[in-house]
């Protein structure tokens, strides 16, 4: 850890940054980079490494570059305005550990917009905390690495090795962002990824599929609903038939997840059916997002998928001869566990308690983050580890601003002891 | 009835004009009338009317003209495109009875298009039947009206009272097509509307109301999904205990419907809700159709389905709290009995007779048609007897050739014993 002196320098640098900071992350959270809309935010990004003097790397994901990588989750839409921006400082005299910092600019939908008190992308700040989609999820940790960075240069310091800042595309639905950051070619000594987990160090996140049941009906005149095969209420038995084995697979636990009353969540998260109120229906089609344990693998859970709705519509009469196609539409991401005591996360704890006084404590993830690519394909501690958030993916979603502080002291610390530091 | 000698002149009529009647019911058939864009195929029906020398009324539906007429249903789409047209046959000398020849135009959509053999708006015969979506329902009805009229003019004759042809839109949603024909002030002595009940004589038909209900939820990250409200999976039940109801008012009866297994359906009809894979879902939203039985009140109806719905989500802690919306968006329409053995009835009776060599049957409908406005709101007999259809709205709509030239035979004999003729 960096002395008592340099420490103090340190944090008050980030104080000194801190209102520019949060300027900075609203103008962020006002860029509404909904899947397939992230490029102009990633441009922001861009300008901003270029603005520090840090060197741009700016592609679009190619889907052929990476399909045949572990870790690929299929794709539905175009990648035509899917950008990854890294922006890379390297030192002059170098000798330090290298350093990943990564973070997402994707946010997902807002839902109906009367559900919020404030527009979605009309970042406001209110009582210490700054409302908006993506505020918490994960803008102001993706805007913290950078002013963690700043908080160096402010007091005439730089990294003793390379730091990579990542802003990625796709961290909500597939993960493919990341993995094409790993396709081309960067690597470091550690990666941190400022989630908003609480200020906690996550150790371990579950696996998640993501997939579309598309179920066919026999549509006929309502005045013979009798004769027809409701496609919507036929979807009904399924769900149940998947929430069982959601329970089975809780039942079977994960050391990781000890304690944990329901880790496995099999979240109904779309349903479209029908078109006309006076036909049954002859189509419908669920999305479901599952999770699954560290080490399960992914082949063996979609089998059990197929198989369970398979055998539920196998007693539907219709559903019998006309079986459900099961499409996989995105996430396809296995469940991880950090490495125990590596002296990543020692460093990260340091850190952490001179900021806060308080040891690091861990989080088992019930979601996924990207944090599985560094830790799973290329060898590389992942420390997940960002502000406190409320209501991500809900409505009026907020991220406190003393966190955030925090955080983003902590990781200052953490680079800076971690890299190691150099004159500017 | 016509003597023997006229009735096989007007038989034959409309077998001289069958080939030609046939290719117009195609022409109308690929004119896509979905609601709202009924306009282009009501040209169609308005020319047809002008060639043959009909005045022709085509006028766009007000919704201020007739939101205080009973029989009124809500409307939630504009009626920027909503003409209806009338054709109107005026006799020179006159003296007998008027009659409405009433069919409407629009059609119901087509569900995905790779379910349809052929695609539904390009219409085909083959072995003895027309497809296309509306050739049943009842686009060929609403031709065998015209072609009916033009047999009689084919052989020198007219009817001798006024015959008005009126092409509705709505009939699928509202009815409000045929209710703003009579808020214009048509009338006649009897009404004959050719919807595809396979050659029987509609007898009654239930009442229909078109809900949708609106369910709001919690929406979180799915990593916390048990502390969210998932606003899909909360409709189950709510469905289930209006199906619940559906068994109830099954069980009360009506004689009109006595022998009938099920003719109330409750049908859940469509369905939407999420946005995202990974959200809870915050919202979803189902129709419903329901069927109410003749003499049921409809404000009584309504009552009994909120109540249903309000009991059900009481038991929903999230509900409970945020009870779901029920919104009336299309059919208002109350049920119906044709009074037993009118004059016009014996007199269609006998022109099925003479046609088909069989006594007309009667039918209990299950579903509405147009007929309640002429039966309910205007004292005139309607009589709804049209060819015979498969798959109305469903895939691969089709309507049987034979049976529409029965049909229109049966219409020239009816028009020209019910309104008399004379020499054109």
């Amino acid at each position: 850890m960096p002395d008592a002196t340099l420490t103090r320098k340190i944090l008050d640098a980030v104080d000194a940054g801190f209102d520019a900071q949060i300027r900075f992350t609203a103008d962020l959270v006002a860029s509404p980079s909904l899947r397939g809309q992230e490029a102009p935010a990633q441009d922001m990004m861009a300008r901003a490494f270029r603005e520090r003097g840090l060197s741009v790397d700016r592609w679009k994901i190619e889907v052929d570059d990476i399909r045949h990588l572990p870790g690929f989750s299929p794709v539905a839409i175009s990648y035509d305005n899917a950008f990854n921006v890294v922006g890379t400082q390297r030192p002059r005299k170098g000798g330090g550990r290298s350093l990943i910092l990564n973070g997402h600019i994707d946010v997902v939908p807002t839902g109906p917009l009367d559900m919020w008190t404030d527009p979605p992308f009309a970042p406001k700040v209110k009582g210490g905390w700054l409302y908006g989609r993506g505020g918490g999820d994960m803008k102001a940790g993706l805007v913290g690495n950078l002013f963690a960075l700043d908080a160096l240069a402010r007091i005439g310091l730089a990294p003793a090795g390379e730091v990579y800042l990542q802003s990625v595309v796709e961290e909500e639905c597939t993960g493919n962002g990341a993995l094409a950051c790993l396709q081309r070619g960067y690597r470091g000594d550690a990666a941190l990824i400022p989630e908003p987990f609480g200020e906690t160090l996550m150790s371990t996140q579950v696996g998640v599929i993501w997939f579309q049941v598309k179920v066919r009906g026999r549509p006929v005149h309502v005045m013979t609903a009798g004769s027809g095969a409701n496609a919507i209420e036929a979807c009904f038995p399924l769900v149940s038939a998947l929430h069982a084995l959601e329970h089975e697979w809780n039942e079977r636990g994960h050391p990781a997840f000890a304690g944990h009353a329901h880790p496995i969540n099999f979240v109904l998260a779309k349903i479209e059916g029908g078109d006309w109120t006076s036909s049954v229906p002859a189509w419908c089609t669920f999305d479901m997002r599952i999770g699954l344990f560290p080490g399960q693998d992914l082949m063996q859970a979609r089998a059990e998928v197929e198989a369970t709705i398979a055998k539920a519509a196998a007693k539907d009469p219709f559903l019998a001869k006309h079986p459900p196609e099961v499409v996989y539409h995105g996430f396809m991401a296995e469940g991880w566990v950090l490495p125990e005591d590596t002296e990543a996360q020692r460093t990260l704890a340091a850190a952490h308690q001179a900021v806060t006084g308080q040891p690091l404590q861990p989080f088992a993830s019930t979601g996924t983050t990207d944090a599985r690519f560094f830790g799973l394909y290329a060898d590389t501690p992942a420390l997940v580890y960002g502000p406190r958030a409320e209501f991500i993916h809900g409505f009026d979603e907020r991220v406190e601003l003393e966190s955030v502080r925090r955080v983003t002291q902590a990781t200052a610390l953490f680079i800076a002891d971690w890299c190691g530091v150099e004159e500017r």
